[in-house]
């Protein structure tokens, strides 16, 4: 094999290698978010998000890091941890990488202590669109939709699965 | 190093990449799956399978990608979704990779909408036995046991922790 | 390109791809602990952990191979088992690899069957301190805590996030 075959056969390499990379940052994002809220980090929460990120979460909205921050450190989110909760990601995430943006589709519990067991109290479908923000990725929307039998639930798990933008 | 020991250099790195991504592609496989069926996405559902693929559910077994369709349309599981249900996978699945085969060892939930909450009204040991089709992984067989205290469902998980073949 | 710099090159790819192999291998520890225990296979949970690892997990604690698989041989461990229970990681577990040391933090639910459904009967957060034991990941440490509004619990995840040694 030529030099430049050599070459060039390492640079496609490297090409996958990075688009695996990214997927492992993907889930990395990901798996930071529920011990972020659990534990009331809240910059570590926010900071999972763009400057502007936005995050619909069904029951509120959030615009920037600084409402989203606020929103952990608000008595809603605190009292729900101090009584004990947990936001667990639910397996692994549907991840399409594109270039420097991505959208994962995954599930996430909240789970609610009860006396000696916990409630599930909400399972959501979750659509995390993310952009290579500076070299990390970082969640420019955010939005959860309620598996309660509602049509945008299943819109927004079926949008992920065929790689289309969000339609609902 | 000589330029011969470069390339096989690389080349014992290209196959160890394979390797990697061989396994992310079945944990794919594994996460859409539950935002396949809940969405209805019947026939995304059954490509995951190869055209003749197997799926005992040990509720219910179906033979082809025609038979998990029709499951994931039939009244049974129209009405699950439409009540609220989420098949969420269980953290990361447990692989063993053999060439182009490959078994993946994972927990299944199925929660459903119930009054202000949710049920977790099945988990299951799953085992998922793969072939690469025509250079995309997709599920052969697929059994589901019930973690209901049956030996069969204990039998499935020790048999993925052991690399061996299915023996219930 | 020099053929020294393709070298160079070379030898970066292989760093980032054994990190890469790392992280996943750590995920397959996590990944195969639930089906050990929930099979009844002892020495297969045991061997997770180093030779003298330590498992403290919140009501009971063990030390070394043989007590951990002691505690799966035992009755309370096989009367969890024979009812029905699962040990479910949640998600992917949040990863810190440095050199031949690593740190996990991840989620675990404990289910346990009731009538015809199940129960969540814990959700602890979890923290697994990983060593490269002749060229295998094994747990040194295990440390969980149930997240029912206790201190301890929301620090082991905030810990894990920030990178410190466990403090708690």
């Amino acid at each position: 094999m030529a030099d430049e075959d050599v070459l060039a056969l390492v640079q496609r390499l490297e090409a996958r290698l990075a688009a695996v990379e990214d997927e492992l940052a993907i889930y990395h994002v990901l798996a930071t978010y529920g011990p972020s809220v659990d534990s009331g980090s809240a910059d570590d929460a926010a900071g999972l998000f763009t400057e502007d990120g936005f995050y619909d979460a069904g029951v509120g909205a959030w615009t920037g890091r600084d409402e989203i921050a606020g929103m952990v450190r608000g008595g809603g989110h605190q009292g729900l941890i101090m009584n004990g909760a947990a936001h667990v990601l639910g397996g692994v995430p549907h991840v399409v990488i594109d270039g420097d943006t991505a959208v994962a589709t995954a599930y996430y519990h909240l789970h609610r202590r009860a006396d000696d067991s916990f409630t599930v109290w909400r399972v959501t479908a979750t659509r995390w669109e993310l952009v290579r923000d500076d070299g990390t990725w970082r969640v420019a929307r955010r939005v959860n939709r309620l598996l309660d039998g509602s049509s945008e639930a299943r819109q927004l798990l079926a949008d992920g699965i065929h790689r289309e933008p969000l339609s609902i």
